[in-house]
């Protein structure tokens, strides 16, 4: 796979993004939704603001107070003992390693803009904050869905009872209508096909599990974007190979002459997070058709393995235009890159198997 | 709370019930769903089948085939030190005791049928039986609820892939329409609204969360039953009662004047399973009026207390006549008993917090 990456990547950067919260720190600014929006390209940046500390012993997690819609901090001292601090991005407890207790930045989306597509300017203001119970904790990984003239914008609502994913739909990116958890916790990775078929909307969706099962994709259907039903597994972990650990879904599902064509993330169990390749039958999204063996994209650069958590590309959007595809990634938890790649060698890749 | 239990306690034991498996026994006729249907009450029981082991140090497992639709039997050797045998219903790794990889029984649904509603015989075939690849460790926990002349008859579906919910229609228990998966995994103890409110359906729901949050009850919302969104946090668990491990709803939630009344399950951490009460805004069920303190039914006869999993009660249906609720309910893990109550004392309880 011939991957062109932009001569300008990174090309959003945490210093690029002034902090909205006095005495934080923009630490990454990555996992981008991408839309087309008349002569603009935007990117719905996640951006993760940490409080800063100016004790090393402490630990410091911003919540959402939502009565005054300001952010408390919560302290914790690193030698604390029945806490680990180990993962810079969360805060646990020693006895349940597989779980988190608060998290270490607040993330809400704010848009990048570029009429190039290469240059970006990151507006002043946050386009969806944080604002009901679900969200304390921070919205996460925004993936937008055009259908017809109306954008769907989903993301991860993080907070004490649970990852749940919810959306909102717009025309203007001005004013939103609110569509409620879409998917009840523990789920991440929805992305929402951009075209009814059979007369009926589909989404990959990715829960998490607890007492059985992987961090598997999962594919269902709705009848109004709202609600869904008819859940499938569709595209598992596979033992010992790059994707071992997790896969989720990364850009909305590309309608190509042979499928449906998904490029979603997959990690090992260390976290080295590559994209890969699928197909999916035109008619019936439900059914695999075929899966690339190999990544199609790997962390290589620098700025891919190095940062606030390294060795990660994660792909959120692209834009198609014929057979190219510009891919906007999230690199190690950090910045957005681009990169163009063509669609037929993708396809031939995963019809390679 | 005055607790009329019936004198025929408990209504089906496993004796009751030949197996349909060979070299199987039967180990739990337990946690119906309820119907009223023509002159009968109908009892979807949860019978769970396990493989006689004739040697002390095996522990089998058993697996549907959906090609030969048989069962398959997986052995493990009790001496083999990856795995954990203490849990008598799973098998687990020994690293990750908070999950399972097999469970010991296969579980179905049968049909225990009255006229009195006191005296029951079992039906010779299973109503319901594991057809799918969500279904091959089994289908548990059975919830029916009327809608008009339909039976909505839900159940969790175990499989490696994960624990669903889903849900098939009928309305002569004969013909089964398969509304397929109506809730992803990890979800368990749905319980389907009897009527629509202001135009949508609704249900209970309890997701078991991976990353952060607790076994707590939401509830979401449905244009056709098959498709579920606008999902919300409903009734948590609470630290230090009787419900501080895990709630669930238990029975189809009943129209009152003061409000929607839920009867609900709530377990300890060490999993002593009672039920509880809690009262629901009857045009918006998202609104929690008013919950129980106390439980108001609790684990005390000898048949609740021992048996296969001990100290449990768990319901799953009922049936209402005036002010008279009769609760049908699993015991132990392993028979279903019968009593009754008055719905007025329950809100009285309820509603005195």
């Amino acid at each position: 796979m011939k991957i062109e990456r932009f001569l300008e990547n990174p090309l959003v950067c945490p210093l690029d993004v002034p902090p909205l919260h006095e005495d934080h720190e923009v630490i990454g600014a990555f996992n981008a939704g991408v839309a087309q929006y008349k002569d603009e390209v935007l990117l719905f940046l996640r951006v993760a603001e940490r409080p800063i500390s100016r004790q090393r012993n402490i630990v410091k997690a911003p919540v959402i107070d939502l009565e005054t819609n300001e952010l408390e901090i919560v302290e914790f001292d690193k030698n604390d003992e029945r806490y680990d601090f180990e993962d810079p991005r969360m805060i646990r407890l020693k006895d349940k390693l597989d779980s988190f207790i608060y998290l270490t930045s607040l993330s809400y989306i704010r848009v990048a803009r570029s009429k190039d597509g290469h240059r970006f300017t990151v507006d002043d203001e946050a386009l969806l904050y944080p604002n009901n119970k679900y969200q304390i904790f921070g919205i996460e990984d925004a993936r937008c869905t055009q259908i017809e003239d109306t954008y769907y914008i989903n993301f991860s609502s993080v907070s004490p009872v649970g990852v749940c994913d919810s959306l909102v739909s717009t025309k203007d990116f001005k004013i939103f209508k609110d569509m409620g958890n879409i998917f009840a916790p523990e789920n991440k990775d929805v992305l929402i096909f951009p075209e009814k078929i059979n007369e009926q909307y589909y989404a990959l969706h990715r829960p998490s599990l607890k007492s059985i099962g992987n961090y598997d994709i999962w594919i269902a259907s709705s009848p109004d974007l709202q609600s869904w039903g008819n859940h499938k597994h569709l595209i598992g972990i596979r033992p010992s190979k790059w994707d071992s650990g997790r896969v989720g879904g990364g850009l909305v599902p590309i309608k190509t002459q042979e499928g449906w064509l998904v490029i979603y993330h997959g990690a090992t169990p260390e976290n080295r997070y590559c994209m890969g390749a699928a197909l999916l039958d035109l008619d019936d999204p439900s059914k695999l058709i075929a899966r690339s063996e190999h990544p199609i994209m790997e962390p290589e650069e620098e700025y891919e393995k190095n940062g606030f958590f390294g060795d990660v590309v994660f792909g959120c959007g692209g834009l198609v235009d014929g057979d190219r595809l510009t891919m906007y990634y999230g690199v190690a938890d950090t910045s957005m890159a681009g990169c163009t790649m063509s669609i037929s060698e993708i396809l031939k890749q995963v019809k390679e198997g």
